[in-house]
């Protein structure tokens, strides 16, 4: 622990002054003031983040965390557990969503066993880094110890280390572990105080009575693990799963090393409660990709006090939403760094 | 008019075989059902727009239409009519926003000069095919003859015939004129009944004083002209503008040759409203790119019964808010060609 409060204490918030440049730089593009809406904030974000008011965004890398969840065993999920093991194969050959909309995008995907029910074979594009083979039924008991909550999430911070060696210039989050929005709600309501019922979805598309089913579960593991909302730690290792303390790992690291990170749907947002409820300064160094139609995340993002770039109705996870932002992301940095100002162009500026 | 019967004569409904059949692909993909939300049914219209279950986006062009307007005379822009010329020079120069996005998402931009006041000389990039060197004020007359209207739609239904022939898979609209919201909102005005207070905004942004000018210059176009709702072709000559012609055109022609459309923004709109007013199947052809956040553009959108894909706050036109829904399109597409099946990739699928 006194590792972590090291690098949040190496957490500031981000340079007025590059935010103001950005903004001037902006305005004196061949364009009406403000007239790119979120492109523009976005582009200044992206600047005061790298401190860089010409940047460009070159390396693009989106970290998929896998894991499996023992709550799976309550029958909260429309999909078989070794769904994520196949599921992570499909990805390390290309044929996963995230793959192709990552290559649309040009970004590397990486996915990363931080705790999947499966020993996998050493493969590009694979990094092993297990806690467990799983977390634990979070309706019988604890998902996880305190030590493997705070080592999952240094999973990611090291990540976020290597990738700032590599000089990545943007980062994105995604997960596939079957049952995991069952601890993404969980974690929702006890950060929240909203009820499980108010946070919990049909994750990939469960029926009336399973979704009942769910809450249940939900309101049973709160009831009987008693996570402190004040910690959360705490709450990651009672509620949580190994991916979601990985993601908010990774957005602590990036938030260290100033690599703009890009919150993929409701399972990342989840980890990025964690991450802003340890260090609310991180919030400054987050872009949300989307809007998941998962029904809690609205919820979240309302709680964040964040817009999500994108709302095209998906749910899929991955880091699919990731990607899609990217490419806006990158769009907007384009803008603010390639476009001709009034004056180069010798163009008029308004009466 | 003879000619423009045989090709809106030429327009057919989408056939549902496609569509259905590009559903049951996306339902074999390794992802939960419809979890890609917009981007599936995105894939769906393309794949039956295409007639091709197997399509793919390789030429994309974004055709920026570019005219001046008598009405700038009465003060209702924020800019002076010349930045119309300047920015077209900006635009070849590949300084515009329309450019460094199209750039982005791999798109050619081509600027014709429908009706700017300016003689330019020929250019890379550059179509000119002038109908006359500006609308004339549509607050003291008719914007442009009965005849200047079929023309100016002619111009674009010729640049989707070229498009055709040189394979192009997918036309983004565009345009560029000092003061062409103000016919924009006329013809919304028109179409829809609804008065010119209820439609008209700001522009490239200007203040109370000069909208509420812009709303009595609409009003006075309207009562002294008398549009005829039910007659497009009048609508357009008497409160358009020739980009808007030719827009409309664009689209007429993009749906005879079965080329997607992707419709810009608020001006680009009021081009597909004379459009699909002439033919109301044009509208299968047709995606909305995205929201402006110019006010009349919700209320077109909401008579035209279609959602956008993107929201993103642009109010710009160019052809920018095209650029960036093209990606989303493409993105789309690749997800239903490039992705794994449960089948192929040993997937199970949902209980």
């Amino acid at each position: 622990m006194k590792d972590l409060q090291r690098i949040l204490d190496g957490i500031h918030p981000l340079k007025k002054e590059y935010l103001k440049q950005a903004k001037l730089r902006l305005d004196s593009l061949t364009k009406p003031r403000e007239s790119l809406g979120k492109l523009e904030s976005i582009a200044q974000k992206y600047a005061a983040i790298k401190e860089d008011l010409n940047p460009s965004i070159n390396r693009k890398v989106i970290f998929t965390f896998a894991g499996d969840h023992g709550v799976v065993e309550e029958g909260v999920s429309a999909f078989p557990k070794g769904v994520t093991v196949q599921m992570v194969l499909n990805m390390l050959a290309g044929g996963a969503a995230v793959n192709v909309l990552a290559r649309h995008v040009g970004a590397k995907v990486v996915v990363v066993d931080i705790g999947v029910d499966h020993d996998f074979e050493p493969a590009e594009g694979l990094v092993i880094n297990k806690i467990d083979h799983g977390a634990k039924n979070l309706s019988t008991g604890p998902a996880m110890t305190r030590d493997e909550a705070l080592r999952s999430i240094k999973v990611g911070v090291e990540l976020a280390d290597e990738s700032a060696k590599k000089g990545v210039d943007i980062i994105g989050t995604g997960e596939m572990g079957i049952g995991n929005t069952t601890p993404s709600s969980a974690i929702l309501s006890v950060l929240s105080g909203l009820s499980a019922r108010e946070v919990t979805g049909r994750g990939t598309g469960i029926d009336d009575k399973t979704l009942r089913k769910k809450v249940d579960v939900i309101e049973r593991g709160i009831r009987l693990n008693r996570p402190d909302p004040q910690d959360p730690i705490d709450v990651l290792a009672k509620v949580g799963g190994f991916e979601i303390g990985g993601i908010a790992g990774l957005i602590i690291g990036g938030a260290f090393h100033r690599i703009p990170v890009v919150v993929d749907g409701f399972i990342s947002t989840a980890g990025a409660m964690i991450a802003v409820a340890l260090w609310p300064t991180i919030a400054e160094y987050l872009f949300y990709s989307h809007l998941s139609s998962e029904a809690g995340h609205k919820r979240m993002l309302e709680r964040l006090g964040h817009e999500p770039i994108l709302n095209l109705g998906m749910r899929l996870g991955e880091g699919t939403g990731a990607a899609m932002a990217i490419s806006v992301i990158e769009a907007a940095v384009k803008v603010m760094t390639e476009m001709a100002t009034f004056e180069s162009a010798g163009v008029d500026k308004d009466l």
